[in-house]
């Protein structure tokens, strides 16, 4: 053991063996119990690379690891004896550059940090996953989206370059400051997005944008998840450019409403949307809530524009949905993605699924990108049934998704828990070409194996 | 020879050996003479497939080739007996789906076919490449930008899916309708900016957005490109958010002016700006107007808001700068990028090179993205001195690019006229990895070999 002690130095950064908290052995849903080699937490890119190199000699399976915040298994260990490289203490924030409009992170700073770092300076980093306490490096790994990807786009558009530590210790430099590239293979793409199996991120530059000077909400309750549905295409076709449309049902808010202890501002109907705008002109974005109110006159029960204070309290109801729901039971979270004129349809499908399979499904999600989450229900349930009619509703939905021409995972990656799904829900061909460039970087299958496929 | 004529059975779409026609020897700047086996121009994706397989059968390299406007030499024939696929005959729109907002279009329909189509029904395909001509197969292949890259982004951000055909004659189907994806390796950004070295394009989803109801140029003069530059900047940050931000010299302009015979409004300083702003409400875009020319006052000698009229005439004048030139002297066209607060640096450098190698340069090009144009200019320099100063002035410039954290292309590809610089430029171990996934996808080395690297 002596050489992992020469890399990290300090003990509080490394445990071995039976020392290996619980907390290493779980994400925020997957729990797996297979025994840990070590855990290190490295503060510099050259510790990963000596860590890496350590895994090597010892030859060790290597897992890379954030805030823990996955919902998909992807840093859970699988295989036993891994050695599981904890970056969360890699939290620098390096360099706001005001000429080429970038950030400069190491890859454990949480998003939420990176969000006030920036506001604060009057820039914007817009991908905004629901999880405040996620690492950037885990967003990179997992493409996440969130909220406003209608207009922003998801990570992937907000990385300009990444350093990554390869399997076999050598290091590689993706991506550069410059915004356009046609020169050569677009590596840092395949990066992205690959739930740490290919490489570790250790430095990370951002695109930032100016933060927008004003913002509004607008709520809106339909009769059906099939008209929020019309009326987000309506939306999107207007040419408002939302930054968000959230639709969510009824039943979903039911819970945080319990939780939180007030009222959504509208008690009409089964679904709402909630449509965010901003801009740098406050009249302007008037115009905007205008022409959202007229395109979806004739789909919409209510529709109100929400006051600052009318803002905030709803949209914690909106967050709260999860929150909420943990407080009453057990459950999973779905984030499969779909075509956006398909939302309504998978919603639909899903109700007669919690029919057939006797097991309750919520739904809410990003309407104006197609992106769903479905919530499975315990609720009181033995665990023998939750667990054999979750597998056979799984079973159900994934099926739906593909033959609406949807994809198991928007934002949270495959992991272990999707990876079924994947296998099904993909061509062969494409699954073959993703593994021989696994096998590129990796020939030795070290980092995080039998992941995503 | 019986089996090509037995895939493409219109003998107008079938040329064969001394009956390929010289357009197929050369793109727009590059010519070669080693022979070509034959150029088949198949009108469907199963006549793809069919020639690819002919190929494999005959041993033959497979060029794929749009328009022929490349500037790269990516489609010139290298090798000698290439099977040249020509795909413009390919170039129908299939299909404008209001319901996912994307266009289904074969690869060989023209860009400017694609605006026009789409803007009609008030929708828009923000990629702008100069060349209206070009096809969208090939700008796939190259990743094109143009001139609204500094808001809207490339021809990667706008390509919802693509199906290739792969050097094996099998196919395979990239990206999908769904906007947001965290379900396994991104293969489809690998695919985009190839120029043809991985697969062959056949069916095509594009992404498109509304159209926007108006928009604004404003004219600025300033002393020096550093101005400008520096103008940009402010202007970035300001959050007008510019549709583009376009830099040229006076000494560039004087050819424009000359071929179309009228003046640029503005007459004073060395370089201009300008710059677009587009949106759906015409006041805020004078809000806009207002913050561009607040923010760049101290920089600027004078600054236009141009009418509809004036902009025509003065955005001719910059769409002219090639083609005025065209009738002065031949001349060799870069399209390299740098981070955007290098653009003035690099511009200034080439100054110093024109003095050191005895040879014209003039600089235009897309100042919001760093993505500069440099010209070199024959004039009357005979063959010889114009190859030897040429080559000697690209050195030192691609050097340059380069320690300014640059590269070679930003949006024509690398094709063969930039390999030497992309290799200096360009990592090792990135090149190593790209030359390994070329060898995956195309292990006989089939498909446009020797190109790019």
């Amino acid at each position: 053991m002596s050489q992992l002690e020469n890399i990290i130095t300090d003990v509080s950064r490394l445990f071995i063996g039976e020392a290996v908290p619980d907390f290493y052995y779980h994400d925020t849903y997957v729990k797996n119990i297979k025994p840990v080699y070590a855990v290190a937490l490295p503060k510099s890119h050259e510790e990963v690379k000596a860590l890496v190199r350590f895994a090597i000699e010892k030859d060790l399976v290597i897992i890379a690891r954030g805030a823990g915040s996955g919902v998909a298994g992807a840093q859970v260990p699988i295989k036993g004896n891994e050695l599981i490289i904890d970056l969360h203490l890699m939290n620098r924030i390096i360099q706001l550059d005001e000429e080429t409009l970038t950030l400069t992170v190491e890859p454990g700073v949480l998003i939420g940090n990176i969000h006030d770092f920036v506001e604060k300076k009057g820039y914007f980093y817009p991908p905004d996953p629901a999880s405040k306490h996620s690492t950037i490096g885990g967003n990179v790994a997992t493409n996440a989206g969130g909220l406003r990807a209608v207009k922003y786009g998801t990570t992937r558009d907000y990385v300009r370059e990444m350093t990554v530590v390869l399997p076999d210790g050598e290091e590689m430099t993706l991506g550069s400051l410059n915004i356009k590239s046609s020169s050569g293979y677009d590596l840092k793409d395949l990066f992205i997005g690959s739930e740490g199996t290919l490489g570790i991120t250790t430095h990370l530059r951002l695109k930032l944008i100016p933060l927008p000077k004003a913002n509004v909400t607008i709520l809106q309750a339909l009769e059906t998840a099939q008209k929020a549905t019309e009326a987000t295409l309506e939306i999107l076709k207007s040419g408002v450019d939302p930054s968000g449309v959230e639709l969510f049902e009824r039943s979903a808010l039911h819970y945080a409403e319990e939780n939180l202890g007030y009222p959504l501002k509208s008690q009409v109907g089964q679904a709402y949307l909630m449509i965010s705008l901003d801009g740098n002109d406050q009249k302007e974005l008037d115009g905007r809530i205008d022409t959202v109110q007229s395109v979806t006159k004739h789909l919409t029960l209510e529709s109100h524009a929400l006051n600052a204070e009318e803002a905030k309290k709803n949209w914690a109801l909106r967050d709260n949905i999860l929150l909420g729901l943990t407080k009453f039971t057990e459950f999973e979270l779905l984030d499969e993605v779909v075509p956006i004129n398909k939302f309504a349809e998978l919603i639909e499908a899903t109700k007669a699924m919690q029919e057939k399979h006797g097991l309750n499904v919520l739904n809410f999600g990003h309407a104006g990108d197609g992106n769903v989450h479905t919530l499975l229900m315990k609720d009181d349930l033995t665990e023998e049934a939750w667990t054999k009619k979750r597998a056979a509703l799984l079973k159900d939905l994934y099926h739906k998704v593909d033959t609406l021409g949807g994809l198991p995972s928007a934002e949270h990656g495959i992991g272990i828990v999707k990876k079924e799904y994947m296998d099904n829900m993909t061509q062969t061909i494409n699954l073959e070409y993703m593994r021989q460039i696994k096998k590129i970087f990796d020939p030795e299958n070290r980092l995080n194996p039998d992941k995503i496929f």
